[in-house]
């Protein structure tokens, strides 16, 4: 076997607030042999996502910090290159947590070979981590009734863009809630959600009204802060509020103060905290369903690729900004 | 029969923050005879609640507001004594909102023969709606289990007072938030609560942590703001917060801005707002339970009665500032 150089992202320091380019550092590496019971994965696309911003702060959360010098975290969808493993063949499509780098050497845990779902790309947004989340989230949690009215917010991201489609395919009004002219078009004739609501156009109270005449019973929350807070007052009665996500808070060196917590009582509504991997349970129902929708022409996934690994620190930074539709993925190779 | 004047107390006008005597109008009135199908009622107790607060204001609530110019709305523990009611006699001790008068006419809806627990008091207090939404929001929505630790602001009022007594009798830890050395000593020596932390005292957050070493797997809130944000950083993962209440905010004019929202995200939490008028179907076994750890001595009551009608104003305003002990009462005769 030839040594083999390969690119890699580690963590280079914490930021505080925004992150910058000068956070990650880009490096060549050597691959060493794999060993026994070990695969050499070739990575292909690598997902970036928005949990990943709370990956880079030290201090507690709902799971270990990366560690400076690492190799940050992420989703990869890949090719079996090599291996000495029982389970896997050289030519397996897989997925795992392989981190941002161009090659990855896996033990076989937390790897999945993948289903012949078509594109590759599919398996890393509406079939992937970001389809279960928003399938669980909005079905386990949120629990729509057919005629009810869900809101999204981040509803062009890789989330909230399947959660809207979900509550369409379950009988719902589904509004969404995103940034800009260009996603809420999106939103509406790509994906075909009921209406959106460009939050930065101001006025988003009055906007949100109107786009909910009956009220709001699920709000499938992505961001937290002030769109949260205006959301709330518009909940009925015995509403539930999955809070998947707090993206406006990630880089906020204050957090922003929630008033409007007396719609919780007054409302009586149910607010849960929830994060995919405690659901893994419902992995194999929800991967089922998403994968029959999307075979049937009944969910659409859309992507924003950048190219090459070198791409990816830019790539992240832009999409906690906002400047991706759908799913933000780095194409590898 | 003879014309029979009596006292009755009306919402004057609507306070802004903080209410005051002036919003009240005592007004002796005169009982008209009751007609068919209806009982009169001389109160004995009238129970004085931190909710009616919330119904001296306009604006959407979970119920109608007082009218202006109406009779308070509250509930009292009475003695039926004319009826042309067929399931009510003279001298039967009913209980219902008949709001803030001496005597008051029924048709019976909503009207409820009393059990035979004495003394009477307990009846609006540890068995009435208090014991009740403690039973119901603990047991239902807070769903503890042995060995956990429950923690319950407003711990030496009404409600907050059976609910650490109930989670003690579950077999938790029970922790109570109260204002000032006597409430917390009434808390721990005379309710049985393991401990209590007193968050006039400063330091609500270092006190907190020491008062629950294990943290916090069940927050029942009466109180909102600060406190809860306080504890919403000391709860464990998959906690339960049932808001029953929000007192700290019923006399804001600008809402406190929740800062600790990201919890809910972290720590996967359930934050629930609870109305116990929604669970009416739990009521006959909260009943039943309370009155038999009444009737066994597991269940302490505490009550602060004030003296005559008159007085009602003046008990609702120092319950509002904390004053009381236990249940807030006004005895009537």
């Amino acid at each position: 076997m030839t040594m083999r150089t390969y690119l890699q992202v580690l963590l280079e320091r914490r930021p505080r607030g925004w992150p910058s380019e000068d956070d990650f550092r880009v490096v060549e590496s050597t691959l060493p042999p794999i060993g026994d019971g070990q695969v050499l994965v070739r990575g292909l696309y690598l997902s970036l996502d928005p949990y990943m911003r709370g990956r880079m702060n030290d201090g507690p959360s709902y799971v270990e910090p990366v560690k400076l010098g690492a190799v940050m975290c992420g989703e990869v969808a890949g090719e079996v290159v090599e291996s000495r493993h029982p389970k896997f063949a050289v030519g397996d499509k897989v997925a795992g947590d392989l981190g941002w780098q161009e090659y990855a050497i896996s033990d076989g845990r937390g790897l999945r070979r993948l289903a012949p779902v078509s594109p590759l790309t599919a398996q890393l947004s509406v079939c992937g981590m970001p389809g279960i989340t928003a399938y669980v989230g909005l079905l386990d949690l949120g629990r729509p009734e057919p005629g009810q009215t869900v809101v999204v917010s981040a509803a062009a991201g890789a989330v909230g863009s399947v959660v809207g489609q979900v509550a369409k395919l379950k009988g719902c009004r589904a509004v969404g809630i995103a940034g800009g002219p260009d996603k809420c078009r999106f939103v509406v004739e790509q994906l075909g959600f009921d209406a959106c609501v460009d939050y930065k156009a101001g006025d988003l109270r009055a906007q949100l009204e109107a786009a909910t005449p009956q009220g709001i019973d699920v709000y499938f929350d992505n961001v937290g802060g002030e769109i949260l807070d205006t959301v709330l007052s518009r909940m009925n009665t015995f509403g539930r509020v999955p809070v998947c996500g707090l993206i406006s808070q990630y880089n906020a060196t204050e957090p922003y103060g929630v008033k409007n917590f007396r719609a919780i009582l007054v409302k009586r509504l149910e607010v849960r905290g929830f994060i995919v991997f405690d659901h893994a349970d419902r992995y194999a129902a929800a991967r089922a369903d998403l994968a029959q929708w999307l075979a049937e022409g009944k969910l659409r996934h859309h992507e924003t690729v950048a190219e090459g690994l070198r791409a990816a620190p830019a790539a992240f930074l832009g999409m906690l900004r906002g400047a991706n539709l759908g799913k933000q993925l780095v194409k590898l190779a």
